[in-house]
């Protein structure tokens, strides 16, 4: 370890406690500036994509991962649109989130206050790099970035603009830190900082997300990927579960809320499959089936085991018909990935019977696997999904950055008296 | 890795999914019938404990160690009284504790569930044994417990009467799970358990929070010590300076809530120091200090730069002049260990800038850091007290054995119905 982000990381520690120490308005007027200044820096930040861009074209990348890293207008317009939302979204810091006074008078109050350093690793898509950053200081932590080696020229670009932001506001730079020696060994070193760093949140791939929980020795929130259900129960309203299907099949495929898996009750299956598939293949879906599923629509090809535990991220689909509510769960609990599970059904016992017997982290009622995101939940804006069963679980809002701790205001309140006589 | 470990946190994970779909009635009868079980047992218990301080004293071990280790009637007592407290307390789970209504009908909710798998790792004290085990049971969870090879045959008895409650309830024994061979790389397996244990809690000295917290992949949350400070401001009253310094040094100093430094303003130095270290060193406390507080109070020891990092869990007590409110602040930064701090103080200002200034996880104003603990700040009974940042932070009752997931229930809500037409 070189030291090289140690001293980064104190610094930034450092420059925390002036931004947790900051009220309300204040925060709210810093992520407000940042949003101006990226919007007044857009040649720079876009000739900075540019030249990321070329690189990654001369390396031969393509395809999704160039898309992943192209800024434009447009998007520096979603990026400022963004940053507008955060400054306006209501601060946790100092929030009392419970009160009681004791029968001798001891107030007993616990309050939000922030985690203190974040360490964000992540890839590709720059507008992480603004959000995490907006996130993070609204909430009055500080933040430490390490972006794709791919991305960094965007990356620079649009932290300098973040940086001018917090200097216009008189407050210190290094209460954004990002980390641009593209060397491994800092991400390493970053993980170590078990004294400095207090969250690390990995987004990215599954590799990166791998890599980063192997070998942190600070606290990690992450998810591996989203293997999301959505089961038909017997129920089941099958125009109802039609819908489900299609919004959670075809409307984004490449978002880990989407669906991977459909299962259906044999009860259900030869009135609701024929329809629904061929609304899926006409949306260009591949569906891939069990001998059941085929037997009522030859279009499918065959599953496999690892179909079932697949996270296509694309238009494809793994469907298996089911005797029971309980095989449905177990096939659940066996290939699930605890990210969004879905049951279509009209009764109420099988519904709770279904959230009641999974762990994930958001089950859905008649309502499409979509809709597990922080802004569709009302958390404003989110920093990430949690599959980790700790600390938050599911979407990941400003107050998932913020933990609660107790205060306690006496009037000379001890345990035990007698002792002072 | 033998594979002896993941086989019995298999077996706990199965266990866990019926503790969790019990309803709340049914669990409190359960942590009742363990209460009922381990008072029937007493015999066998104490005869168990009888054999582990004889092992213990043949082993050259005496003092503290001797008596955390020890059981009798009066603790049994004690253990049983703790275990009909834990069955009574609010049950969380299934506890909504957030519910909208989106304007387009679609409800979200965020609903308490249990966090999973418990690993507890501990030394001596075998009431942690029934402690942990009811705590972790009534809020929905399994535990595997490693206790310390010294309390084995102890450890053995309560679990054994704990088990056989379970089995009176009609309930899977494997929700208990005791690591029974003392082997070191059991621990070393169950640390490595990602996709079974979804958090361990370390209990006992620094050396074994550090082994744990070094070898852990699953989510580790500790407290490695407890250096809790008094700052007497100089807008303090010097008599309930004193209450909270005799308080929290002298009633109980081996606990981690006891006061290891106190820092004083250099304005009220004069008036607070002598009458208030010569009633610490009327309890018998030996006091270290600096020039100043030398020079006030001749009968103080001189304070070596480690003394204000110490946690002596004993009658010594390391003293400062500082002078300022900030400099205190200062001070506690470099050298606390985030856990308890205490500002004596009529002056409000002072005492908000202390509270902001901290990251600490409990504030005292004008009340001892002895209260500090699950009990007293209202959650009926702690499984520890967090100094990690994350999921919780300070002590940890029930309701830190759960997280908060989303369900939502909709009427076939979906985000893009245009790809339905």
């Amino acid at each position: 370890m070189s030291g090289y982000v140690r001293a980064l990381a104190e610094a930034a520690r450092e420059a925390q406690a002036v931004i947790a120490a900051l009220d309300a308005d204040a925060r709210t007027r810093l992520v407000a500036a940042m949003a101006d200044a990226v919007d007044a820096d857009r040649v720079a930040i876009l000739a900075a994509n540019a030249q990321d861009l070329q690189r990654a074209r001369d390396a031969g990348t393509g395809g999704a991962m160039l898309d992943r890293l192209r800024l434009d207008d447009a998007r520096l317009d979603g990026v400022v649109k963004a940053l507008r939302e955060i400054a306006a979204l209501p601060d946790p810091v100092g929030q009392v989130t419970r009160s009681e006074v004791r029968a001798d008078g001891l107030r007993i109050e616990r309050v939000r206050v922030p985690l203190g350093l974040v360490a964000m690793i992540y890839e590709a898509r720059p507008n992480v790099t603004a959000d995490a950053t907006a996130l993070c200081l609204k909430s009055g932590n500080a933040v430490i970035l390490r972006g794709g080696s791919e991305a960094l020229a965007s990356n620079c670009a649009i932290a300098a603009s973040l940086r001018r932001a917090l200097r216009e506001c008189g407050l210190p730079e290094a209460a954004l830190v990002l980390i641009e020696d593209p060397a491994r060994e800092h991400v390493l070193e970053l993980l170590q900082l078990t004294d400095l760093v207090d969250l690390a949140i990995p987004r990215g791939g599954e590799g990166l997300i791998r890599f980063v929980a192997e070998h942190a020795r600070v606290p990690v929130i992450k998810h591996y990927k989203g293997v999301c259900h959505l089961y038909v129960d017997r129920a089941a309203d099958v125009a109802l579960a039609t819908r489900l299907l299609l919004d959670g099949k075809a409307s984004r495929p490449g978002v880990c809320n989407a669906l991977e898996t459909l299962l259906v009750h044999a009860e259900v299956a030869e009135v609701f499959l024929p329809g629904a598939l061929a609304a899926l293949a006409a949306r260009g879906v591949e569906v891939r089936g069990d001998a059941r599923v085929r037997a009522l629509w030859p279009g499918a090809q065959a599953a496999s085991e690892a179909d079932y535990a697949a996270e296509f991220l694309d238009l494809v689909i793994a469907v298996r018909v089911v005797d029971s509510l309980e095989d449905a769960l177990a096939h659940i609990r066996r290939h699930g990935s605890d990210h969004t599970e879905v049951i279509a059904t009209a009764d109420a016992a099988a519904a709770e019977a279904f959230v009641r017997g999974l762990r994930s982290s958001a089950v859905m009622v008649n309502a499409s696997s979509r809709f597990n995101d922080g802004g569709e939940l009302g958390l404003g804006a989110e920093i990430g999904i949690s599959t980790t069963r700790l600390h938050a679980y599911g979407p990941m809002g400003l107050e998932s950055l913020t933990i609660e701790r107790f205060v306690v205001r006496g009037a000379g309140h001890v345990r035990h008296p007698d002792l002072l006589d």
